[in-house]
This record gives structure tokens, sequence and C-alpha cells, in this order.
């Protein structure tokens, strides 16, 4: 490595990210990694918050800056992991979400149907591969959990993993949501592998704790918070209207850019030139083409989209309990008179759902203690658990949407 | 005033915005206010530091809390500031950056020409004055100076106003460049009013010198950092060639946005149907133009847009001293061989300019420190200032862009 | 008021603490007051955190700042407090720590025996009282709950009071734990009163579950950590064995200090005289003690300070399980023949003993929550509750320490 | 190394601080060092600043955390450092204070007279050495400059040491002084070497400026400001009126600690008897004292101790030009009159000093820009400096402080 092949990057939540390696530099600079520039991390939570404007790139950058340090660690553990692991399982988390489309979670199942981010990711993964000779094969292992050092996949994806580490570290501190902080630096320090499995050691179980709770907080507080589930909840009516609209040959609603054959033409089979139309997508064709619509014939889809743009959302309501059918056709019928619409187009402008978190799912998921006398325990049970059985089943709410 | 119209607003910076009148409330709402939040703040500065892309919404609403905290502290020095000066000079500050344009001001006389953003700012409260039955008025008054307490003008433009506060505060913290790091805490609770115009006490002195200090640095490491400023020539040019094309009539450029008509149709006249025609864009328009663009038949045009896109910007190089000519006939030719252009279009590819900063201007502008004694100094005129005369004329460097 | 009585103090926990009163001015410059820089916050917290220095002085400053900010905000929601009753209820916060020995805490039934710190605080006051003419006469009636509005006493002394709020806020931020970081200024922005008594909004609930869980945290990783745990047993263990030569009537322990009248003559009668000889002490006197009797020939006395003056402490375990009296044995032997001690002298070198920690009571303490709709409920009470009646029982774990 | 022989420590300022080899630990839990923690690192600073009560303990430690950082990334560059050296110049550093006696400098000649505290520290360190097998022999020829690697010892002191970095780091953190925030993980990771000298890359250009301003306003807001300099400067007085009263044999002074024997029967030599008295002290001693002679019979002793720990400081005033001599006659004067006091003991009641500060002082010392091309250039010497000629002479403030 010479000197010039080192560059640093200011994060404002890490201080400076590293980067010193030339696969590592060919991935960052790839068109397909740029793309995630334009698009946001938290997708609506910036109208709750509006510092939330943070996008992909730079979660996939706090990510891979946390594998460097989590490698660093285990490595002074004398965990052995080789450079070609190192550059691997760095390469494989900046890639994680590569899969993303425009505005992330949000519209995930609206826009490409019936295609996970995970799975997208994986295919963009294997196009770059070829156009690296070969670079990322090992990275792709990992990921897709295929390698006999199953820790390395489990600081990818698994309860503790880097992903989850940036993303809640990130999320709060753009958000401002200072209960969603986790002593990501202490986790870090505490990794260690056991049998080839990723724990955390014995003095980490109150940062293990906060973590879990942190997360729980994230989820109430910004990722379902009423306002932003209202308004993703928008996004995902104005697409679907302008999916039924492109349906019956709607022409007015040509956007120029690939959301015209996502909407449209697209089968569901995601072959490579889809794929590559699927990487031209991001948040701006969205924003466009909703600002475009807004003054659409269709009074539906002009209407969302300028409530949208200016903010005036559905007014949103979460309870636990599933609301009253006579509640819900009230506000059904408040809308069919307000907004002149039929029985059919009620959904548009009045809806019901269910959104669920879970603090920590004891059957699926492990996060493992190993204590000093070598025993290893699940968080849930070790003494005095703040993170029991009870509050591992997932905590469901309803909500409901109207537009007034 | 009842509870329910009190609203806290999470910022990472400052904690807690807290807005709590009817009158900040509507101009929060409105569609207008509601634009900037899709404008970013420092432009292209996210290429270089990816963390920088907070928006002008979220500057505005920052500037806004140190109003709230100036009101607070000059109040508590007897200084009287009536309800009414209060709602004027908070409202005016959420305003003052009302008519920037996408990508503030990196386009800032490429968009829309002949017209500076202040000129536009006071022609919407303008608009939103009629729409608020006067309401703005005396923000109006105060805004431009037509009001007998210089000192509220002075909070929102000025040497030491909020506005700057806060730009350097927030673009500091998001682009985690902590040398632009200012105590704005520490200089707003040293503002003092001295026969209508604003000052700070003695003990500011450190203060106010590390906020010129720390405005220095942000010039230089963000603002005309050479990679940032090569990407918002890129832009300009971008818009250049778009506008060229235009001229001679070239179709396939629509945007389907009011794009069109800034590049096109605008005679210079910011009539109010053009006011609210400039009112309908944002960065999105900007960005899905350019993205379209990139596939259009003008070989510059689309080249540009592709490269911009990918982060494959010009080669730029900054120094004191002017480029020798020779050198800078080197790099058209360069420029002329590789991309087969004529002369007329190497100002696309290769050209140089000037950037400028100013420490601190003691002519046209004083930071007034008021000495316990009734002594009043400009910061430069103290003993053993590190702000002296010298440093006070404007640096100027000399940048050259090439397209390698 | 004049500018001349205003003073703002750097707090690197809340940026700046503004004390603009004169009876405020007059207690801080209080030599009992003033006594309180003279004893750390956290007793022996600082063997395990170097960082954890911080006074006693220090936390009630900003507790003072935090009381500030939460009269400014419940004044803010149109609840009334006088300008008397602000006053008052700021000084009370002020000297609600007055009473506090030297390592607060750590000490509090060893060198005064028999007097709660409270009730030493209130005697303090008491004769600062006298001597600013009755200033303190209603601070006195809110300390003690002698008001008609609970909520003020409640703001001093409650389960969500700013005195719990500073002191998790300063001690994590001190000892650099950052899993015991509360969010203060939410919960502040949350409070209200509801028929007299302090509650928290709706929109508190998350930010009171992590103020809980951040309590437990501190606990069990600072306050009752091993090493804190087993240093702070040491103080006891040396200040007991030191009553026990005074007791014998052995002269070398003199220490110039009230030090040698609590360890010898003083009777519990706490009447102004010895009061004022409380008010003497501080940290100093009892460290000083510690290295002079360092020197002592009562072999158990000296071995225990020079132990603790080079940090070599008890080896401590703590665990869920009572010890194995087998185990206690065992270690008690070790210790006798180790140190050649009488089997009357093994509690000075190993010992075992019980600490407790609740994350929430249910039964006496209330953290009510007020609802939009006006219901009143319990913190455990709520849909979902992270803090329910499982975890509300105290948890005890069981220690041994043993010198090695 | 194996697993339990690291260990983490939580540090407020950098987060966390690793401990992984068994000299550092030895050297850790010496006596000598463990008795750091018992001297505070700002003396007197703590009465302007409560926050301040960090210790040289903590200090040393941070300077050893950001000397691991150094090595990291120094080795980043290709630079060799063997694991000896690395060793050895952490060793150096952890020590590099090792000698400082009660409150730092501000006793520094007056406790012990004629002897500097780097002396003092090379003495302990030869002491400890021999107590450790000469393990610390490389640390002492890096710490004296006698090793072929001169960037090591830069490392320890130099314009850009880890020591300076630490300490305005750390004194700014817990003062709250933001002012003195420098970027020193952006300078860390800018050092290079070159030919044998440590030097900072090209980029680094504005964060030293920053470092160089930021401890200007360090020394004028905290090490020199006006009530720091009266509170230490009435702590040389007591200790010079308690050495005044021992020549006269006066014995009430006694304070059971080696205090008593530097004040009285030290002759400057410091042999290893007296350099372990020296060892033995720390600011409780001087505490004690101070409250012991608080009611001495010695009035002027008695009175300024009394003053000191009530805080009731000298005033002082600080002013560019020096004193008027008939301003200085009117103080003595009045001080005479008010304490009825001889002209030989004025001195303790008023007197005037010069209080000195240079921002960079271009003869003797360097901070060196490596350019990219190879170029080496003083930071006073580059474009547009901020930090110029004119700055770099010492600037001199003279004080005069009297007892009102």
């Amino acid at each position: 490595m010479n000197v010039t092949a080192r560059k640093i990057i200011n994060d404002p939540v890490y201080g400076f990210i590293t980067i010193n390696q030339p696969l590592i530099f060919s991935i960052i600079s790839h068109p397909y990694y740029q793309r995630l520039r334009r698009i946001q991390q938290t997708a609506m939570g910036q109208l709750v918050y509006p510092g939330a404007v943070h996008t992909r790139l730079h979660h996939s950058l706090g990510a891979y800056h946390l594998m460097s340090c989590a490698v660093a660690e285990l490595r002074s553990k004398n965990i052995e992991i080789t450079r070609e692991e190192e550059l691997a399982v760095k390469a494989a988390i900046l890639l994680h979400d590569i899969g993303h489309g425009p505005f992330s979670h949000a519209l995930e199942h609206t826009l490409v149907q019936g295609v996970h981010h995970e799975q997208l990711s994986l295919k963009i993964m294997h196009v770059m591969n070829e156009e690296l000779n070969g670079q990322l094969s090992l990275a792709i292992r990992i990921f897709t959990n295929d390698y006999h050092k199953p820790f390395l996949h489990q600081l990818i994806s698994g309860q503790l993993d880097v992903d989850r580490m940036d993303y809640l570290t990130r999320d709060s501190f753009y958000s401002g949501v200072s209960e969603g902080v986790i002593g990501y630096d202490r986790i870090l320090k505490m990794l260690t592998v056991h049998e080839g499995d990723l724990m955390v050691e014995e003095k980490a179980i109150y940062s293990v704790e906060k973590f879990l709770v942190a997360r729980r907080q994230m989820y109430w507080q910004v990722y379902l918070h009423k306002t932003v589930l209202a308004a993703e909840k928008m996004l995902v009516k104005i697409l679907t209207r302008a999916r039924e609209l492109h349906t019956r040959g709607e022409k007015q609603l040509d956007t120029q850019s690939a959301l015209d054959f996502f909407l449209g033409g697209f089968d569901g089979n995601m072959n490579i030139e889809n794929l590559e139309k699927f990487c031209s997508l991001d948040d701006h064709d969205v924003m466009h083409a909703i600002k475009r619509w807004s003054g659409h014939t269709d009074p539906i889809l002009s209407l969302l989209c300028r409530r949208f743009l200016n903010r005036q959302l559905y007014k949103c309501k979460i309870q636990a309990a599933p609301f009253d059918p006579a509640f819900i056709a009230e506000k059904e019928n408040e809308v069919i008179k307000k907004f002149n619409i039929t029985a059919a187009e009620v959904h548009y402008f009045s809806f019901t759902g269910e959104a669920s978190n879970t603090l920590y799912q004891t059957r699926d998921e492990k996060i493992n203690i190993l204590f000093r006398n070598g025993e290893v325990k699940d968080i849930s049970e070790i003494d005095n658990a703040l993170i029991h059985q009870n509050l591992s089943a997932p905590v469901k709410k309803n909500y409901i949407c109207t537009l007034t």
C-alpha cells in the first residue's frame, strides 16, 4: 500500500472513516454505490425529525467503519481473521444494502413487487463481481453464510451485527432522538468468538440490554412514529394509484425515468437488463414524479401528491387494541363525503393496518453471552434479566390513517 | 396559548426547538416553507462530507431557535423587546432564506439570472404577507432594516447574526469538520445592545475570535474545498450547456418542471406568476434533469451529467498565485484532444477562476465590543488582536478545473 | 436586577449555568456551600472510572440549573409559579445535599453515626436561614413538603426530581458510562402538573423508560461496581478500625481535624456546636488521616490504609445467590493465616454483605403519566410496559470481599 | 498476551482506553503513579470552572491513549516502530508527569524550590527502572532525546506532542470551555515522519492553526484567568508565609506530612530519601495544612487560609500596560490600613506581576508541514498564514492582586 492510496472521510458520528484498500476504493467509486447517495436512510423520518436526512451511502460507510473496528478488536483477542477475510467482510458490509430502491423500506414491496432488497443486493454483487474479476467472491460467500467461519457472516447479519449498530447509532444521531443511542463502542470491545460463533463477553450484558431497549425506542419514536407512518403510507398509496392508472393505459403519467417501467411493464423477472434499470432509480425519480403528478388530471392522484409535498398528511392514530368497525366505517363515510369518492376508492383516503416491533425474539435469534467460566447463556436467560421471555413476543399496534 | 398549540422538534444540534405561536405554525406549514425541505443547505458539500445533507428548512429552524434564545438573553438584560417585535423577528429569520432556489448558492446566478436570493426572499415574504393578512408587515420592516431598533435587523443580518451562527454550527456539525465549531451559546449569552446597536460584551472577545477563525476554516475546508468547488462548477456548466441548447431550440431537454421555463422563456421579470413557478423548484428538479440528460444526444451535456452523477468530477487545483497561461493552454489542449471538442466548447472541460474568502472586513463590517467602562471598540482594534488589519483583506485563491 | 449581578458558569454537561438572583449568590458564596467543592460526588467511583472526580458542589449547581429549566417549562404551560416560589425552590435544590459529609454516601453512617444526610441538610438550612434573615423559610417549607403546592417538593425529591436527573446525567458524563445517559431535556419538556402533582405527558413514556433503565445501569456499572464497592468497604473498615482504636484511648490517631471528635467524643447529639464541627469536614480530612495512619503502629489500620492509597483493594465477588458458608470460612481461614490475625479481627480482611437496587418500586413510588384524555396511569401500568411489576422488586446481590 | 491481561478504561473524552501490556500494568499500579490520582490537573482552575477537577493520572492515561493512536497511524504509513519502541514510548508518556507535586504548576517552584518537574520525573523514572529491572531503559533514552529516532521524543515533547494534545482536549472538556477544543483526531491522522522528524501533512494546516488558536484561548480563559491566577497566587503566598514562620522556628505549623520537611529542613538536595518524601506528597497534604492553618495564631497565615477555603480571593486586575506606580501604592496603603500590617508584610495582601503566553514561538519551536511535493515549511511561513511572525512574540500581561 502506498500513502496516496489512503483516504479519510469525516463522519460526524465516528469522527473519521479510513479507506486504504484498492478494492474498497473500487466499490465506493462504482456508480451503483454512488447511487446510494441519493437514497435517504430513514425515508419519511425527516418529516418528523428534520435532521434525519442521511443517506444509505453514509450508513453503509458507517457500517464499514464499525466492521474495521470489530475486525481489529477480534484480532487483538487472537481470533484469526486473514487479510483476505478482512477485505471480504468489509466489501460485503459496504454492499449489504446496495439492493435498496428509492426510500428504502418505505417502498420496498410497492415499487418493485415481489423482490426483497437482500436478494437484489446479492444480484447486484454478482454483477459487480464480474466487473471486478471475482474479487468479491469471498465477500459473497460470507454474505450468503456459505463460509466455514460463521462469525464473519454474523458480523454482517445477526442480532448484534454492525449493520444494526450503525443504523441505530446513526438514525438516533441524525434524528436527535437521544433515547436511541447505543454504546456501540463498548459492544465492539466486548465482541468475541466462541466455537466459531459471535458472542459478547459477560461484561457487555448491560450494553446489550441498552442496545435492545434503544432499538425498541427507535421503533416507536422514529420508524413507526404515527406521522412517519402516515407519510410512508401516503407514498405507498400514491404509487399504488399511479400503478392503477398505468394499468388503465394512462399516458400522462410518464416521468422520463425507469419508474415508468416498474409501474408499468415490469413482470417480476429481474434479469440483467431490468436490474440495470432498477439501479438507475433513486429518491429523485419518485419525488420528481410526485411533483409532476401533483398536477395530474386524476383527482385522487393529484390530491395525494399535493398533500404529500406540503406535508398535509393523513391523520394517524395508533393504539394497542384493534379499532372498532363502527369507528372505521364512520371515518370511511367521512372521506367519501368530503372527497366525493366511490367506495372502491375509499382505501386511498382512510385505512387501517398493523405495525409491529419485537424487542427480542427469544425463539429465532440469540444474543449469546460468554461467561468467564466458559458458560454460554442467551441474554434472556441471565440473572435479573431486563429482557425476558414476556417482552420477547412481537408487540403489535393498530393504526388508522384518514385524510382530513 | 393552549397546551396543544405547543410543539417541540428534535434537533441533533440544539436538542429541542420549541414552537408556540400560531403565526410561526402558519409559516412553517406553508408550502413555500416546506419546499425548503427539498433544498440541501451545502449543495455539493455532501460529495466530500457525506453527512452534510441537511436542508435549508433545518437551517432556518435552527436560526429561529437561536433567535428565540437571543431574545430571551437580551430581555434578561433589560433590553426591551415587545411581544410583537419578538414574533416579527422570529418570523423574519424563519423566512430569511425562503428565496433560495435549488442547491442554494451553487446555482444562485445560473438558474434564475440576475436576481439575488435576498430579493427573492423579500418578494415571497410580501406574497405570504398578503395571504396572512399583514401579519408579516413588521417582520418585513425589520428584515429590510426599516425599523427604529436596528439591533433587531442586526440579529438577522450582520457580522454576528443568528443566521451565521446557525450555518457555521450546523454545517460543521453535519460535515463533521470540528474545526468549524463555534461557541454560539457563549456568544448568545454575551450579546447586548448599546445605543440601539447589537454588540458583544468584553468577555466574549475570545469567542468572537474563535467564531471568525472557524468561519475561515469552514470556507477553505468545506465551502471552497477543491472537490466541492469542482462539483458545483460542473453543476453550473451542465445548466449553462442546457441553456445553450435551449437557445438553439432543442426540444429533447424538456424536464416536465419549471426548470424548462427558467432555462428557456424567463426574461428576468419576476412577476407573481413567475415567482410561483420559482417556488415550485427544488433540488429534485435539477437532479431529475441531470439524470434525464445523462442520456441526451448532445455529447457534452450527457458526458457532464454522467460524470456528475457518478462523482467523476473535474480535477481541481487551488493555489495562491494565478496559473501560468502556458499551463492553462496545455490543459485546454489536453481536453480538446481527449474529448474531441471545438475551441468554443473547451470551457466546459477546462477553465480557471478565482475563489475568495475574507476573514473579517474591517472596512465594511463591524463586530463591536462593549467594554465595562462603556467604551466601544472593533474586534480588530483590541489589545493583542488575533484578527488584525492584515488578515482583513479578502484572501483570493485561483483554481483550475479540468476533466480527465 | 443590574447587569453586573448576573454570572454564567461553564458546565461541560449543560453548557452554561446562569445565576441572577442575590439570594442564590449568597448561598453559593457561603462557606458551607463552598465546602461541597471538597466532597467528591461518587466517592470511590473514581478508582474504576478515573473521570468521575466531580464534586457535590457541581452536582448541586447542575440540579439548580435543571430546576431553572423545569420552572420555565411549567410556566410556559401556564402552571403558576410565583417569583418567590421560584427562588425558594432553587434555593432548596442548591442546598438539598448540604448535609453530606466526606465521601457522601460511602461514609454516611460510619463517620457521623445515626444521622441521615437529609436531616443534616435541614439542620444546616435552618442555621443558614437565621444568617440570611429568614430568606430560606419558604425553601425549607417546600423541602420538608409543608407547602400547598406538592409539585414543588416533588421537583426536589421524587421519582423524577431534578436531583436524580442531574446525578444520573452528571455521573454518566464524568464516568464515561454512556449507558447511563438519560434524556433529561426531553423529560423536562414533558413535565406537567395535574391536580397539584408533578406528572409527565404521554409522549414522555419512552424517555421515562430510558431513565429507569439508565438508573439500573448506573447502579450495577458504577455505584455498585465490585471494585467501587470493595474500595468503599475498605474506607468503612479503616474508619471502623480507627474508632475501635480511639475507644481504647489510642492517642497517635490524632489528625488535627474534626475527624478526631467524630471518631471519639461525639455522642450523637448534633447541636449547633457539633454541627459547626461537622461543617468543617471534607474529603481532605479523611484522605490526610488515611495517609497519616498508613504509618500507624497498629498493623491492621496501617495495612488497610496503605492498600487503600495504592489501590490494592479487596478482591470482590458479586453474585445473585448467597455465598456458601464453607466458601466464606475458607476465605476467612486464608486471611487469618496470611495476615496473622485473630478471629475477632477477621472481619477487617474478609466479609460478606448484600447490595441492592430497585429498578422501580411500584408500591412506594409513582411516576404518573398524564394522558391526553386526562387519564392518569403509573408507568408500570401502561400498554406493553417495559417496566413492569416483576422488575419492580428490589434486586439483591451478595458480595464477598477478601484481602489477598 | 492472554485475554485476561487486557483492560479497558472508560474515558469520557476518548471513550475507551485499552491497556494490554504487562509493563504498562506495572507502571499504572505503582504507588508513585497512583499518587497522580490525588493531584488535580488544573490546580485552582476549578474555582472558576467547577468541572475542571480532573487529575494528573487521568491526563497521563489520556496522553498514553493518544500515543497508542499515533503509533498505529504512523505504522499504517509504513513508518517503522518496533514493539520495543512502542512499549518504551507508551511507558515514557505515562511517566512524563510523574514528577509533579501538589497542585502541579501552581506550586512548582514554591514547595520544592529549585527543581523542575521534568527533572523530578526523570529521577523517579530511574528509581522505577531499577525496581522494574531495566524495563524502562529505552523509555528513559527516548524521554531524554538520547535515541536515534528523534520523532519518538517529539511525540512526547514537542510543539505537537500528545501531552499538549491531551491537556488541551481534556482541560477544555472538563472546564466546558469549548473554545479550547482541538481536532486531535485529525492531527493524529495527519502525523508523518520525514528524515527522522515528526511533521504533519499539508492537509492538516487548518487543524494546526486551530490547535494554536485553541491554546491561546485556553491560556487567557483558563490557565491565566484572573480569578484562577488570584487563587494560585494566594496558594503561593500561604506557603511562602508558612515557610517564613518555619524559619522562625514556629512549631504549631506541623501538618503530620512531608510538607513539614519541604517547608523546613529541605536543602535542595533531592537524594533518594528526599525523593521518597516528595513522592508521598499530594493535594490532600496541602489542603489539610491550609484547613489546619486557618486556625493558626499568625493572623496573616490564618486569614489567607480562611479566605482561600471560602473562595474569598484577591481582587485581580489584568491589563496589557504596566500598572501606574501611584495606583500600586494606593492599593498597598489600602491593605496596610485595612489589615493593620507592616510594610514588610504588604506583599501578602497586594502585589503585581507579569503573566505571559506565546501563541507560537517562531524562533525556538517548529511545526513543520510536509507538502506533497516533498517541501517542508514552518506553519508560520505558509501562504495566508493565520499564525504569522507578529503573533509569535510572547504576549505579556500585567496583573495586580489585592485583598479587599
